[in-house]
C-alpha cells in the first residue's frame, strides 16, 4: 500500500523528476539509484533539507535495488547526455546508445533480481531501443514497459502550433508518432485546434506544416544547444505518465509501446493505466503518414538488432 | 492584479526556483533574467514544452527588466557557485563575493530603473552582504528587501534533529541565527521537539548539540561536495518565502532582515507578509547566544564595509 | 498585484468554490459575499480554522463590496436551488429565474458601484440569461462577462462517453453547445475519442448518441435528485475558468459568451484569458447542429426579453 | 500499491473530505460508503463530472465494504449533526451519541468482515468514545485507530491566538488536550508564538487566556450556529492526518489516541506515521493542566462505560 516509485539515474533529468515528485508529495516512498554515490546522496540530503519548507513528506531511499521489489513504478532516467555534445554526435540520440546500452542491461538484471513486477517507464535515450532492452532483460510483460517517447515531442508540437495560432498549448490536440528521434513526425491528420483540423487553418494562420514538424522534432536540440541537456519538458512528461499509472487514469497518451504489427517499441497513442498499456489505439493515418511510421519503425528495428547482435 | 515574479540568475538555483513555480502554477507571469541568453532561452522553451503536460499556465518572459516594474516579488538567484570548488575557496561563501558583488550592483541599478517597488528576496551568496547591497543600490525600503538566510540552515538543523529523535523535520521548532555562513549558530534555546526544549532530551536521545550545530552549519557543504552546488533546499525556502509574501501570510520565518541594533542584515525571525518584514521578533536568547549573534553580526558588518570601501 | 477574487453567494456551490480555492491557495485575497451573514461568517471562520492544517494562506474578507474594486475575478454563485425541488419546477433551471433575477440586478449594481473592472464569471442559473443581466447592469464590456455554461455539460458528456469506451474522461474532446439548460445539445461533430470522430465508433462501442446526449443534458438532474443540489462538477468548472483567467492561459473552453450573430449569451467555445473572451471560435457545425443552436439561442433570447419586459 | 482510502459517511463532513481528496488527487482509489444510496451516488457522479476539469484521476467506488480489505486508511465521517440543532442538545456533541453509536458498531463489524488491516481515523462525534468503539468492534490494534480529536481544536486555538498577536495561525505552536468536547482545554504551557511562551505575551498583547480557551472550545459552535454543521476545519484536519499516515511522515499531532495511564482514547500529541500512533509524547504539564486532563479523561471514560453498559 502507499505509492512507491524508483528513479534510476540521478542526472539532470532524474533529479528533476525526483524534485517534481518530492515538491508535490506525489509519492510516499521514493527510491533513488545512481552509480555516482556522492551525487545521489547529495540530492537525497538536499531533498530532505527542503522538506521542512514543504507540505508533504516523502521517504527517500538511496541505492537499494531490493527496495524496488514492491515499487509501483520505476522510471529509468540514466544516460550520458554529455556524449551528445561532441562533434561526432551532433545531437543524435543514438550517440548515447553504446554507453546507455551496457548500463541498461545491467540495471534491467538488477530490477529483475529485485522481484519488481510493476510498470517500468523509460526516459533513457534512444528511448525506443532502450525500452525494448528493458523489456527483454527484465522479462516484464511487454505492456508493463513503456517509454516517454513522443509524449514530449507531441508537447513540443503543441507549443509550436499554439504560438502560431495564439492559444494555450493545452488546447492543441494531436500526436507525434514513431521514434523519439530524427525519424519521428507529426501526424498532422490527428492535429486539431480551435475546433478545426489544422489543415483547415493553414491559410488563415499562414502555417508551414513542414517547418512546424521540424520545429517539434528539433525542439530538444534547441534546448540542448542552449543548456547542454534537456530536463523540464521530459521530466514533466514522465511524471504525468507516472501519475496516470498510479491513478489508473486510463488516459490516452502517445508513449513508446510495443506494436505487434511493427515488431518494435515506438510511439503511438495508447490507453495507459495501472496495468500499463491497457489498449492500443488504431488511428486513421494517411498513406504518407503510414509510410513515415513504417520507415521510423524500420529505423528503430535496425538499431535494436544491431544492439542485440553486438 | 495577478501574481508576477522575477527571477534574476538562471543557474542551478534560479532554474530550480523557476521549475518549482511553473510546475505548481504559483505565479501568473514569470520574468527570467540571465546574462547567459542561450541558457535562459533554453530553460524558457523547456518550461513551455512542459506545459502541455501541466495543469496550470505560466507566462514566461525572458530578459526584459522593464517587465519588473509591476512585479510583486523579485528573487535574486545569480551567483558563481563554480568559484567555491577551488582549493582557495574551500566552500567559504565569501569566495563568491567579488564576482557576485559587481553583478548585484549592476542588477540593483537595473531593478531601480525599472520602477520596481515590490519585495526583493535574495538567495545570492554571501546572502547577508548581498541583501545589504541590494537594499542600498535599489533604494528600496529596508523592510522590502530580505535574504533567505538561515531559513535553509534552520531546515538543515531540523532535519539533523529529526533524524536523531525519530520524528518529522516539520515537527521540530527553532532557529539558526546570524550569518548564512560559517559564523551562524543554532539558537538551541529556541529549539523544541516532542513537546520539550531540546535541552531536556539530550540524555534520552544522546544528543551532541555541538555536533548537531556543526551538522546544520556544514549541511550545505555536504551537499555541495556531492554535486558541486546546492539547489533543492534553498530553492524550496525561497519559494516558500515568496508565497508567504504573495499570500500576505504573516508567517514567522528566520530570514535575513535589517536589525537596527546590529546595523546589518542578518537572520533573525520576523513576521513576513506582503509588506515584507512586517515585524521583527525579540527572542529571549542566552548570554552565550547573544555573544555569538553579536560576533556573527560583526563579521557580516566587516565584510560589508570591506565591500563598500573597495 | 496578488490574486484577488470575489465570490457572491455562499450556498452549496459558492462555498464549494471557496473551499477548493482556499485548500489550494489559488488566491491571495478572497472576498465572500452573502445576504445570509451568519452563514458566510460561519464559513469564513471554518476556512480560517482549516488554515493551520493547510500549506497556503488565504485572506478571507466578508461582505464588503468595496473590496471588489481591485478584484481580478468575481464569481457569481448566488441562487435558490431549493426552488428547483418543487413539483412545479421539475428541475427546470428557469424556475430559479424570478428569484435570482432580482438579486442579480441588485448585486450587479453593487459591483458597478465598487468600481470593479475585472472579469465576471456567472454560475447562477439560468446562467445564459443571468450572464446577460450581469453584463447589462454592471456595464462591463461583453467580453469581460461570461458564464460557466456548458463547460459543465461538456464534462458530463465526456464522462458519459468515457464510461462507454473505457477511457479517461480527460481523453474525450468535444463540446456541448447552446443553453446551459434543456435546449442544449452535444455537438457530436466536435467530439472525438481514441483518435476517431465519435461517429466512427458508434458500432464498435454500441453507442446511442441520442441517449448519451440526453445523459449529458440530464446529468445535473441525476445529481440533483440524489442530493437536492449540484456542487462539485460546477464548482470545479468555475475554478478552472478562474485560473485560466488569472493565468492568462488562452485556453479554449465552451463557456457562455456573447455571440453577435445570435444576439445572446450562449455556450460556444472561445479562447479565454486575462481579458476574458479573447477570441471566439468558429466551428464547422452540421446543418442539424446549427438548427439546434439557433433554436437554443432563440429560447434564451425569449427568456431574456421576458425578463427585461417584466 | 497505490493509495486506497475509504470514507464512511457522506454527509457535510464526509463529502467535504472526499472533495478535498479528489480535487488534489491525494488518493488513487476512493471508496465512498453511506446508507443514503441516492446521496452517495449523486456525489460520486458529481465528482466524476468534475474530473474532466481536474488534473488528477481518482477511481470512485460506491458502497462496497469488500473494497476496504486492502485500503490504507478508513475515515469515519458518519453522523447525525441535525440532532445537535435541537433545544435539548444545545450543541453538546454527546447528543449525537445514541444515533452514532448504533451505526458505528454496525460499521465496525462490516469493516472487520472486510479484512481491513490499515489505519482507521474517526471524525464521528463524540469522537473519543466513538474511536474506542471502533477499536473494540473492529479488533484493530489500539495504535491503528485514532480520532481527529483536538487537532481541530488546536487549530481553533491557533486561529484565536494568531488574530490577537497579528501573525499567521501556522506560526502558533501548542495543543488543546483531552476530550474533543466541552471538557477539553488549551494546555497553555505548550503554547508559544513569536518566540515566546504565551504566558510572556499576556501583558503586551492584552491576552485573556481563559477567554481564548473558551473561544477555541466554543469555536465549533460559532460555526455550527451559523450553518448548522461544521465541515472545512475538521475535514482539513482529517485529510492532513490521512496524508501523514500515507506518507509515513512521523509528524507530531494532537489526535485522539489510547493513553494507557488514563485507560481511554483522548487527545494528546503523538508521532503519527504509517503504523498509526508510532510513539506517544510525554508533555511537562502543570498541575492544573494535569487535573483538567484527568477530569476530561474521566468524563470520556464514564460516557464510554455508559455506552458499553447499555
Amino acid at each position: 500500500m502507499s505509492r512507491k516509485v524508483g528513479i534510476i539515474g540521478d542526472g539532470h533529468v532524474g533529479s528533476t523528476v525526483a524534485h517534481y515528485i518530492v515538491a508535490n508529495g506525489f509519492v510516499d516512498d521514493l527510491v533513488l539509484i545512481d552509480i555516482n554515490e556522492k551525487k545521489v546522496n547529495a540530492d537525497a540530503i538536499d531533498f530532505e533539507e527542503a522538506m521542512p519548507n514543504l507540505e508533504y513528506h516523502t521517504n527517500i531511499i538511496v541505492n537499494d535495488y531490493s527496495e524496488l521489489k514492491d515499487a509501483d513504478v520505476i522510471i529509468s532516467a540514466l544516460g550520458n547526455i554529455g556524449i551528445l555534445d561532441t562533434p561526432e554526435a551532433k545531437g543524435n540520440r543514438f550517440a548515447e546508445l553504446p554507453f546507455n546500452q551496457r548500463n541498461v542491461v545491467d540495471v534491467a538484471n538488477k530490477i529483475k533480481e529485485s522481484g519488481f513486477d510493476g510498470i517500468l517507464i523509460a526516459i533513457t535515450n534512444p528511448v525506443d531501443v532502450i525500452t525494448s532492452l528493458y523489456q527483454k532483460f527484465t522479462g516484464l510483460p511487454k505492456e508493463h514497459v513503456m517509454g516517454t517517447g513522443t509524449l514530449l515531442d507531441s508537447a513540443r508540437m503543441k507549443r509550436a502550433v499554439a504560438k502560431k495560432v495564439g492559444v494555450d498549448s493545452r488546447s492543441v490536440n494531436g500526436y507525434n508518432l514513431g521514434e523519439h528521434g530524427n525519424s519521428q513526425f507529426t501526424a498532422w491528420s490527428t492535429v486539431d485546434v480551435l475546433g478545426h483540423s489544422i489543415y483547415d487553418l493553414v491559410d488563415e494562420y499562414n502555417l508551414d506544416l513542414d517547418q512546424l514538424d521540424k520545429d517539434a522534432r528539433d525542439g530538444g536540440f534547441t534546448v540542448f544547444s542552449g543548456k547542454k541537456y534537456t530536463s523540464y519538458g521530459v521530466a514533466t512528461a514522465a511524471v504525468r505518465l507516472m501519475n496516470v499509472v498510479l491513478n489508473n487514469a486510463m488516459t490516452v497518451l502517445p508513449v513508446s509501446n510495443y506494436r505487434e504489427e511493427y515488431g518494435v517499441y515506438l510511439s503511438y497513442p495508447a490507453i495507459v493505466g495501472r496495468n500499463g498499456i491497457v489498449k492500443q489505439l488504431k488511428l486513421e493515418l494517411s498513406k504518407e503518414e503510414l509510410d513515415k511510421l513504417q520507415s521510423s519503425a524500420e529505423y528503430i528495428k535496425n538499431k535494436y538488432e544491431e544492439v542485440l547482435n553486438k
